[in-house]
């Protein structure tokens, strides 16, 4: 039997001993000159191929030592479907590494049109298979409907924006419905699906939460709505965000240790000081320095 | 110099006499047996290549009918890569058959992803250049700016979603903030965003909303907080709004008829009464049919 999405990422992150997840955000305009090649032109096959060749390198530093990669799916899309070629080829490989896959896609559309990007990213037969994808919910449950039916039958996972941490953020997330911020009320609505999606071995359900890590008072009030949703929590590192305040939604675990979600970076993982070289080892040195640092960091934190 | 888009959609709308825009979503499962041919298996190219032959023939009957295409991108990413490769081909040409191109790709997040988001469709070297695409705002007004700023330097315009049709927008668009509705918040926090791309001949704003065809009164409210933004209005026709209440938010223009937006069928124009057949001709009388009819109703409506 196959085990949920949930059960894997919190084994693996229990593994681990860290909940870090790297963000793999290739903006064309800071490659390093060791991946650099011709013009670069979005739209350009070779320069989705330029792509190809930094993210398997990062993937290979990544792999053994975080439980999850999560590509953003926009740095893919600005290359034509040249870049969805090599999307599909950097997800094969991150399975090939036996690394877990949430794919950034903030998707959010009903009915059949739902059902259609689901069947793009979840199931076996999805030509861009991933453990489990991000999406926006202001068109409403029933926008949710055919995603939880596809992670079901998949043992897929659903991580669903909840509040975000860019300042923009505020202009409707913390609007006060009834004296309730927004965002708890979208909490609110998920909690039926996040029940669908639990029950594996640790309790956790697939249905999570996207939740920025610069206010952990509003992570609190989230977990209160949500107690077994797994909390995905971007912007550690390079946005800021110290290990505590990431740290604010997990909950203890077996032995005391917290868990309860992921913690991301992407920028400060993947283009980190020293990684703005040519020479190869350098390279690998710099993205090594830069996860075991994050990593540390946030072991120590979980107490 | 190169007219806005709301320009462009305006004038054609005008010509036309009537606001259809002729929705684009082939539905793998609904392929008349005229075009299909194979297993049909999504991530095949070969299953890619029969929905390139449906779209192009659907864009030939669309062709001096319609001002505006307007194709749904979960059903090209289902197919993974070689559906964004179909992609591309229909939108050139669509652009060749003098369509104006609305993607439906309800996109969102911050920063250099909507930058990267951007990139991919607005101006003149994007990989899949349309000249608008439907957006959501959860995140916020800074979610908007990017594609702002690319649509200025492309005269591309920009949808955002207000108020949806279906029966689940109403779990969060319609909660009361303050005593008023959340759609209407968000119409308020495009106003400024409006105001940045109104300005051309007609005096219409390239930043538009989506607002569902079923709730008139709705409509009306939006409109008062963005008096010069079109409205896209789907779910017309086979969703069963009638033309009066799919054109509640538009008003009086020269000569008194009604503008300010577009009203858009998908299934109904796409997959009319007739249409599932292995007779070429037959389908295009069936597609013909079903475009006239809806163009004429609108274009009555409009007085």
């Amino acid at each position: 039997v196959a085990r949920s999405f949930a059960d894997r990422l919190i084994q693996r992150t229990r593994a681990l001993g860290h909940p870090l997840c790297a963000g793999l955000d290739p903006h064309l305009g800071l490659l390093p000159p060791l991946f650099r090649h011709g013009a670069m032109r979005p739209g350009a096959p070779e320069t989705a191929e330029v792509v190809e060749r930094f993210c398997l390198a990062a993937l290979d530093r990544f792999a053994g030592r975080v439980a999850v990669v999560k590509p953003q799916v926009a740095f893919f899309e600005s290359l034509g479907w040249p870049g969805l070629r090599t999307l599909a080829r950097v997800l094969e490989a991150a399975h090939q590494r036996d690394l877990l896959v949430v794919l950034d896609a903030k998707r959010g559309d009903i009915g059949s049109t739902a059902g259609a990007y689901a069947a793009a990213y979840l199931g076996a037969e999805a030509p861009l298979r991933v453990d489990a994808v991000t999406l926006n919910v202001y068109m409403g449950g029933d926008s949710l409907e055919p995603w939880v039916k596809a992670a079901e039958a998949a043992d897929a996972g659903l991580f669903v924006l909840v509040r975000t941490s860019n300042p923009g953020a505020a202009d409707l997330q913390d609007l006060p419905v009834d004296g309730i911020p927004l965002f708890e009320r979208v909490a609110g609505l998920l909690a039926p699906f996040a029940g669908r999606l639990a029950g594996g071995e640790t309790g956790w359900s697939s249905l999570g939460a996207v939740l920025g890590a610069t206010w952990p008072d509003q992570a609190h009030a989230v977990r209160e709505r949500l107690p077994r949703s797994l909390f995905l929590v971007p912007g550690y590192g390079a946005q800021g965000a110290a290990a505590a305040e990431a740290l604010a939604g997990f909950v203890p675990g077996p032995g005391g240790r917290l868990e309860g979600g992921l913690v991301s970076s992407s920028r400060g993982l993947l283009f980190p000081p020293g990684s703005d070289t040519e020479d190869a080892s350098a390279w690998e040195r710099a993205i090594d320095q830069a996860l075991d640092r994050a990593a540390g960091e946030l072991g120590e934190a979980l107490g």
